[in-house]
């Protein structure tokens, strides 16, 4: 083995690739391999339409390409568009222990190929996930709800470059293991000298469990951390968010099994809606590393339960995300940035803001003195404006993921008479002109008193925010740090043009354990986290007990081995 | 604070040091910073005088040195020594309550003064432990009940550089983070340009557990990670072994209020003998991060029940430690070698050799063919010779430290017998000229065979080991594999002079997740790690969940918090 670890082909193909990702994971500096523009230009002549085929030829048919998994002979898949269709895709549903011995056996093959090794044919499967960029849209937006340049990004060049941090992680921290010292203790007269070799083990099976509306994004970090480490990975999909997982597993497959590799190093568990795998195979004795993105509810079984049946646990759930409004000298730039944080894919991502802290004396601006119902006023013209355009509209709201999410969005009255807060802007339903089934929902807002602590300590998933009034902005960030601290958040942003108030607002964050976003006005929003540079989740709150892509997110997924005698 | 972490004094006087060791630990390479010989040429004319004064000073008496803690008003202390004498040291008792509110109180200046400045008071710390390590020998002797030497390195030199080691472990991995970032993305016309600070913040208050046998070997890698990562620790030492952690704590507290910083950083939790503080603040919502070192019992309800509250655990246990006999070229250093690995502490080592599996059909030597019963024969030799003259022998065996372990050594034809084995060589009670209370045994061995797996598959903490006849070298190799990875296993050695089989006995270690020394005929020991360069446990078998110190056992214990801005 010591040979392929030096001389496989794919070394060379993305050694400059792993080279550059490693100065930027290092810096944290800007860097992306996988070009977010779904352009021609960028992705080749006809690319879209390929991709757009590729996926049509999949819909209500067999999936093929993971036939060869060690399966019961049934097939599974209840997919169902958010815009509406049924996908109608079969996959094969996986024979769990013959899966299990299959991803053994092939293991000390991956754990002797070595850390370099892995990079590369981990990179490779990056590669040639990216190429497959269009046909992955079209699975991301049907299963998630996304709008379709959200789709092709998230789904898409952004997953992608997290997955290649996850690479670029897990083998910059292999790497500070040196493969052999001669150790040399000074004695009375010749020293003692010993030869340690340090070899580098996974841990065993890993699982990583997928969600419904970032089915790639948010399981790439842990697929690719855990097989860069050498641990052979079993993915369960979110049951009505298969079909995207399905392709980067089949895609993983064929380029481990070119690669001189087996197959059985990325397997595929499907299941039915209602189906209760995550759970069976969290519990599978052979499972040693979990990976989660998911509800609360279960992420927390996964951190109590899963935990102390001794696997390592990292989980994403979902928080209160925060907006601390004090003054600002670009009112127009902080409501369109706003507005467009709660209008992109209506509210559902983990890291869209929910709770806007106001002073109920109100805000300065350059545009005067608002008090706080006054700028709840102009947030809500703010939305209702950037959403005016239905045609436009449906770009950037994308559909409505589930009946929960229905539900909250298409009785907001009802929501905020319950709460005790008042609606501001009613939610408003969009048609949508291609698919008229889609449920597509503008953001509401509601209005609250920060003594109201019930209606805003809860994850209002989609799209709802609240408008909370504090006494003053050091209420505001009191309360800020205190409910993150005890419900969780996975991002926080300020607005202020005072320093102090920004000091104490980076405090109140540190406190809290949750990233800031100071004053974003331009084309970068909360919601967003740029690979390589932000970490998305910090693990210092109850939203999320793991950042991508950190050296804690990959530095136990394996172990190290010495042997030393004497020379 | 800015300026306390740029211009601390103790920055410039640990530079070197600290150089030094970041250097050794990346390169694994031999490094020591204290030294191991307790000459008066070493630690200067008198140090062993004034250090046994300083002991004799302690004993039955009030530790007023831990006066200022928050207490209860009461004291607690029921130390005996295993070589007879009761201490009568008596601390005050803890008021947990206000010493978690201290602890929190003291944590932001601490956070805030940063990675470096916390690496040089540590090693100021470790600095000043060292300078007392004479002092610290008489306490962990009589405490723990190792021989004086040993006492003297193994608490003292060799604890103090694995304290460094973590000090350094996680000095490198804050390093990792950069302060600050200015991340500029691509666009049309003017790129996108943020500054991105990242700031390091500790997980909060951290408790380490200590155990009876190495109180301070044991414990200085968790005090020390924890601390220099920012998290205020609470020790909670063993009730039979205080004292050495009462000194270690007294001397960071006097540390940190000489270096500006609060003493409650550190804090002392002793008890009676009996007492469940462990327990209860394991469960306290404050407490963060666990470090343990003791049985298996309490070690699995920390990764169960602890890691279920949300705990970081890292715990370091027992497990059977395996020595494969295949064939040797030096049959005398080899008998030598094992001999001194079972004498030394009397097996009370959680590194000592337990299982030495021997084929059937025998081993080839230098000094020709050995069946396995002649083989066991002349290990029993070897044994008897090398702890035949009591006055040397005590110095190597030091005392049984608690009554199960005098129970097994007492009875080692009834053990053998309820095991279904045979004694080949029963433990013989040595006199102690200056201490005749203690009771001081040397190892036994018990033969049986393979099948009988009950009786070698728990582990015999202390001076009984077993020789484990097996069908030949594959079945050796194969049970060692086994049982190390069913129950656990912290060392693991093989003699054969054929390179197939030392390769065998690499995989089955990697397999086993088990370090491997091999052919071990000099002066180290199996039961010996270097700081630096040898990994203390490896978290991939039962017996330890993490180890003394790679990248994981410090990445975890802070978290990274970005606030990002536009430039």
């Amino acid at each position: 083995m010591a040979e392929t670890a030096t001389t496989h082909p794919l070394l060379e193909t993305h050694r400059e690739t792993l080279e550059a990702a490693t100065t930027a994971l290092r810096e944290r500096s800007y860097y992306s391999r996988y070009p977010e523009s779904p352009s021609p230009r960028v992705y080749g002549e006809g690319s879209s339409e390929r991709g757009q085929a590729a996926h049509e030829a999949t819909l209500n048919s067999d999936f093929a390409a993971l036939a060869d998994q060690p399966s019961t002979g049934r097939t599974v898949g209840s997919e169902v568009s958010p815009y509406g269709p049924r996908l109608g895709v079969r996959y094969p549903e996986l024979d769990v222990a013959a899966a299990v011995a299959a991803a053994q056996a092939a293991l000390p093959a991956w754990r002797d190929a070595g850390a370099e090794v892995r990079a590369a044919v981990c990179t490779e499967i990056v590669e040639q996930i990216n190429a497959r960029s269009h046909e992955m849209a079209h699975a991301v937006m049907h299963t998630s709800g996304q709008p379709f340049v959200m789709s092709f990004q998230a789904g898409g060049p952004h997953a992608q470059d997290r997955a290649l941090e996850a690479i670029t992680a897990a083998l910059e921290e292999q790497r500070r293991i040196p493969a052999s010292v001669t150790w040399e203790k000074p004695a009375k007269g010749e020293p003692v000298r010993m030869q340690k070799d340090y070899r580098v083990v996974p841990r065993g099976l890993a699982l990583v469990i997928g969600c419904n509306t970032f089915p790639t994004w948010n399981a790439y970090p842990g697929i690719f951390a855990s097989l860069a480490t050498g641990n052979p990975v079993i993915v369960k999909p979110h049951p009505r968010a298969v079909l995207p997982l399905a392709l980067t597993v089949s895609i993983a497959r064929d380029v481990l099994a070119e690669a001189g590799f087996d197959r059985a190093l990325v397997q595929l568990a499907a299941e039915d809606d209602g189906g209760t795998l995550a759970k069976d195979l969290a519990l599978d004795p052979a499972v040693k590393i979990i990976d989660y993105t998911g509800g609360p509810g279960f992420g927390h079984w996964l951190e109590t339960e899963g935990a102390a049946a001794g696997k390592l646990v990292y989980t994403e759930k979902a928080g209160l995300n925060s907006v601390v409004v004090d003054s600002t000298d670009d009112l127009r730039g902080m409501l369109g940035n706003l507005a467009f944080s709660f209008s992109l894919y209506s509210g559902q991502m983990c890291t869209a803001p929910q709770n806007v802290y106001v002073p109920q004396e109100g805000v300065e601006t350059d545009e005067g003195h608002l008090s706080a119902d006054e700028f709840a006023g102009r947030l809500a013209d703010a939305i209702t404006r950037f959403t005016a355009d239905d045609a436009r509209a449906v770009e950037i709201l994308g559909a409505t993921v589930n009946d929960d999410v229905r539900g909250r969005a298409t009785d907001v009255p009802g929501l905020a008479s319950r709460l005790g807060g008042e609606v501001v802007l009613d939610s408003r339903a969009v048609s949508h002109a291609v698919y008229p089934d889609a449920v597509v929902r503008t953001p509401a807002l509601v209005a609250v008193d920060a003594e109201n602590t019930d209606a805003y300590t809860q994850e209002c998933f989609g799209p709802v925010a609240f408008v909370v009034r504090t006494d003053d902005t050091a209420e505001s960030l009191r309360v800020f740090a205190q409910t993150v601290r005890e419900h969780g958040g996975m991002t926080a942003a300020v607005y202020s043009t005072d320093e102090d108030v920004l000091e104490a607002a980076r405090d109140a964050a540190a406190e809290a354990g949750v990233a800031l976003s100071e004053n974003l006005t331009g084309p970068v929003f909360v919601n967003q986290t740029a690979a390589f540079s932000d970490l998305h989740g910090t693990g210092a709150n109850p939203a999320a007990n793991a950042a991508y892509a950190d050296a804690a997110f990959v530095a136990n997924r394996f172990r190290v081995i010495t042997s030393r005698r004497h020379v």
